[in-house]
């Protein structure tokens, strides 16, 4: 009879699971219903991540008042007995790291704008790396500060410590790219401030997450001393240091191993691509480094080589492929917050930390992007004008990644507190700095409506290419005149771009089907993936092709040129065929004519 | 301390599980390297999933033997402690159910080919329902004898009662629609016999999934009288029709309000689609239904219906989608079941009962299909000749349905002898019937290369038209006239189908795509969905628009041709517009004229 009871419990809890589920998808269902009017009507107040959020609210609401449930006393801290109320709907916090969060990181790194995001390389991993620990730590001294005060006047109700405050800190820093940019991208806001925000807050989510795992691994060390102690801040940074170079190096590893040539079977095409991208996540985490992080740079690697070796219908299905599991991953977790500000049962609302937590932030956030734009500038031709600065400083809103750190562990006091004010964050930031962004755009006088091609063949455009420190100048030709054409199918044959004595072994390594490429200049889709890997270097002969199929060849002047060539070949590359280096070598030693255009 | 002791454990399984996946998704990956150079170099014999199969088994056997690990007792029943040892890889069995089977029963409702399907739907429906049936009762009794007679030898080492031979009955008499078919359509294997095939194979799915689990329900209520009684089973018999069509109406009932008209937004139309078809599952679940049996009339329901709604891009967007999630889960469970042959702990290998069951098993089917053919050729004009009679037989494997309703419970030594012997039934059809698929077709002398579509011209399709039956006749009609102009864009305006007197009504109904769609012939993908949605019935008007795009009208005869215009208009579909019904009416009272043809 035991049995019996077990399988009848069992199947209860499934059927609840059924329901909790549907529940989601039911609030997902009228997300999308939404979305679409407000799209069709063009309204821009509420992004859909905050829509979502609305509607997580509202049944939040329903099901804590509607549905009546006794209490068993309040403020019970019981983590487990979570499902004993009818009305609560809970995950795991680890399916929000393990099964949400992967393919949003991995779509963000995909999609990244490489052109935009190379050419501000620099004030990018500035922002991202120096900013966000800088804002971590500048908030943890501040809530230091503020849960001492707390302590004197008597409204802590609880440890919390030192370590507690730089977590929060560290979570807090992680900026969202989800809402703000959707706004810029339909807005069509200038590139450059795009490729900033967006390098920024893909990055320093990588940032945050390795960071606080660090502080979390720090933590236990000190059992009783929770207190701050350069040793083992050294410690925890050089575990930082080693988690996220462990992390970076296996995500561009395997999404440099990745290297599909079943060009003619496309669903085994994308079935290899996606499983891979999942094992990246799935072997970082199994060697105790952060799976987000790799996941991020193997989205990034893939995109910039193993993209190019799919066949036209795999580039298609992986893309619309990853952006499904984005979208539908993204307003899952939004709506799950808007849920969990009601239906969680152990919320610390403590009114003297949430305004010192408002207030941190917000110093935080000064305190990243001020001095730090203060400092770019001195090295910078084209400054970062105050209002760019200004709009950073406003689109730093926090989501899916501040809320999966926070939620990760509630089990402490300190850790509840920080959860409720992270929610109260989240929402604060998603809603008004969010749903402002447009005002704030026009108060500013940044441009709006811009296309990002034409832009960059302005004069203002050539002046940015102080970016291009020398240092990625060399990783950049390393990587196009060798990496590329060993890893993919584009790029300039290896036999034009190796030295001569190479010959052999440069045959051996070019696949048919780069020479085959060379003049065939592919229709991308722009707006996801950098169309730079089109161009075609070798010797010191510019080709261009423009629109009407006419070749013009031209030998360039001196090596001199070359970093203006490499600018130019970042800004344009759709109908252009830039060849540079110092050699006249073409590839005329094979059977292939050098430059076959079918239409010839 | 104890809170850093349970966290270290969490990390350690956290990682342990992550190292497990990512044993999955390697043998995934190179079963997927494997099977593109199979296809490459075309070698038939081994079918994807027999090949995923074979590697799950090699990792099985290195997890097993090569991986040292001290074995506590043998045979110990512990269904809880298999994360005790490091070398095995579980999952929990509800993992199959509730992520894994769903897209593949989803998908072969999505993909089921309707024209080929609808003409022999009564066969389809007899051998699925009434064979299955049968062949569970016959595998049941015999397993039975079976059992009776070990018990006499004393082979039995545990209680083995009649419902549990009735429930191995139920699981074994699932047919695979995988491997068979894959092959089929790759060789071009005559569309009648794919449809019946697949089309039997899909349906018995579910209903050996609600069979079983209504046996399984009946079972507790005679705590200690497992024996055979008439009531209950007439009890279980009702709750099987209840089931059944409780999941069936709400699979329907969803895909029907699936009614997108967003096919402006294909993200958000494909996010959608993907969340109605999920919620199908969830809700059934939680109405204490079937899901899996939703999914696949929702499934069925959605390609009739929501299908037509979609905008191309979402159209391949959502066939490409769930080919991929169909794939991925197929193969996943094709490799577990290699994998738990020799990482289950728990296996009872009984000589007698395997013989008994591979008997059992060989006599079920045959009792299912040479009796029913024999019957239904009886009605049928266009016989099931014996060549396709023995092809059926053959094609009975078993796969993921048997395999997953098998490991669902392992907890009894009858449950763990049925799981063993039914991995065997498994390996054995997949390997030995699906490898000797292509030398059983020319054994046989059935017809490959055959173009389904060019193969219906001939008289020979005439004489199938006895399979439309009046009943079918009349649905047909119905659907065609009301339901699809009401739910879909396709098909005629209603303003055309419903009596006059109707017109405001009609009016309100009809979407102004309708009568758009009108002279306008997709190119569908006939492969995959039936084109015979893009036909217009209404009057007694036949125009066929060729190839080179004349018009060519003619009145009908009499209501006499209706059955045979309905059964040209099954088979053709692609490039002829067949008008048919009694009335004359063309829709000239409204506006468009009747026939708009872009190219006139």
């Amino acid at each position: 009879m035991d049995n019996i009871v077990t399988e009848k419990r069992a199947e209860e809890s499934h059927r609840q699971d059924s329901a909790d589920l549907l529940i989601f998808i039911l609030l997902l269902t009228l997300t999308i219903l939404t979305i679409w009017l407000f799209k069709h009507r063009r309204f821009r107040f509420l992004h859909e991540t905050g829509l979502a959020m609305i509607y997580g609210l509202l049944v939040g609401v329903v099901l804590r008042y509607g549905i009546h449930m006794p209490r068993d006393g309040t403020n019970v801290i019981l983590n487990c007995n979570v499902n004993a109320s009818p009305a609560t709907v809970t995950f795991d916090p680890e399916v929000f790291f393990n099964i949400l969060l992967p393919p949003i990181i991995f779509h963000a790194g995909y999609s990244l704008k490489r052109r935009h995001f190379f050419r501000n390389m620099g004030s990018i991993l500035a922002y991202a790396f120096l900013g966000t620990v800088i804002s971590a730590f500048i908030i943890g001294l501040l809530m230091y500060g503020t849960v001492t005060l707390m302590k004197h006047v008597g409204h802590l109700a609880g440890e919390f410590f030192f370590t507690d405050c730089l977590f929060f800190g560290a979570i807090v820093s992680a900026t969202d790219p989800v809402t703000v940019l959707a706004i810029f991208h339909e807005l069509q806001v200038d590139a450059d401030l795009y490729a900033l925000l967006f390098g920024e807050s893909v990055l320093n989510d990588a940032v945050a997450v390795v960071l606080s795992s660090s502080i979390v691994a720090y933590q236990p060390a000190g059992d009783n001393s929770h207190t701050f102690e350069g040793m083992a801040l050294l410690k925890s940074f050089g575990m930082f240091l080693g988690v996220f170079s462990g992390s970076f190096s296996l995500g561009v590893a395997t999404g440099i191993v990745t290297f599909t040539k079943l060009r003619d079977f496309q669903l085994l095409e994308t079935a290899l691509f996606f499983l891979m991208s999942w094992s990246t996540f799935l072997l970082a985490e199994a060697c105790g480094f952060t799976g987000v992080v790799a996941v991020l740079f193997c989205g990034i690697t893939q995109a910039h080589y193993t993209f190019n070796n799919l066949s036209p219908e795999s580039q298609d299905r992986t893309k619309q492929l990853f952006e499904l599991l984005n979208f539908l991953a993204e307003n899952f977790i939004f709506s799950y917050m808007g849920l969990t500000l009601f239906t969680f049962h152990n919320h610390v609302f403590n009114p003297m930390f949430i305004v010192g937590a408002f207030l941190a932030v917000f110093l935080g956030r000064a305190a990243n992007i001020y001095p730090l734009s203060l400092l770019l500038n001195l090295g910078r031709r084209h400054k970062i004008r105050s209002n760019f600065q200004h709009m950073m400083m406003f689109a730093g809103l926090r989501g899916a990644m501040t809320f999966a750190l926070s939620i990760r562990d509630t089990a402490t006091y300190a850790r509840q507190m920080m959860f409720s004010t992270t929610l109260l964050i989240v929402f604060f930031t998603v809603w008004i700095c969010g749903g402002g962004t447009t005002q704030m755009l026009s108060c500013q006088r940044i441009r709006v409506g811009v296309d990002s091609d034409q832009d960059n063949s302005g004069p203002e455009r050539r002046s940015t290419k102080q970016e291009s420190a020398w240092l990625f100048r060399i990783w950049y030709n390393f990587d196009h005149n060798y990496l590329k054409p060993i890893l993919t199918h584009s790029g300039p044959p290896l036999t034009a771009t190796l030295p001569p004595c190479c010959g052999p072994l440069a045959r051996f390594l070019t696949s048919p089907q780069a020479y085959e490429n060379e003049g065939q200049l592919k229709d991308d889709d722009s707006d996801l993936i950098l169309t730079d890997d089109i161009n075609l270097a070798y010797g010191d002969i510019t080709v261009n092709t423009d629109a009407s199929g006419v070749h013009t060849s031209s030998a360039g002047f001196a090596s001199g040129m070359m970093s203006d060539d490499l600018d130019r070949e970042l800004a344009y590359g759709d109908n252009e065929v830039v060849m540079r280096g110092t050699r006249l070598v073409l590839p005329m030693d094979d059977s292939e004519p050098p430059l076959k255009d079918p239409h010839f």
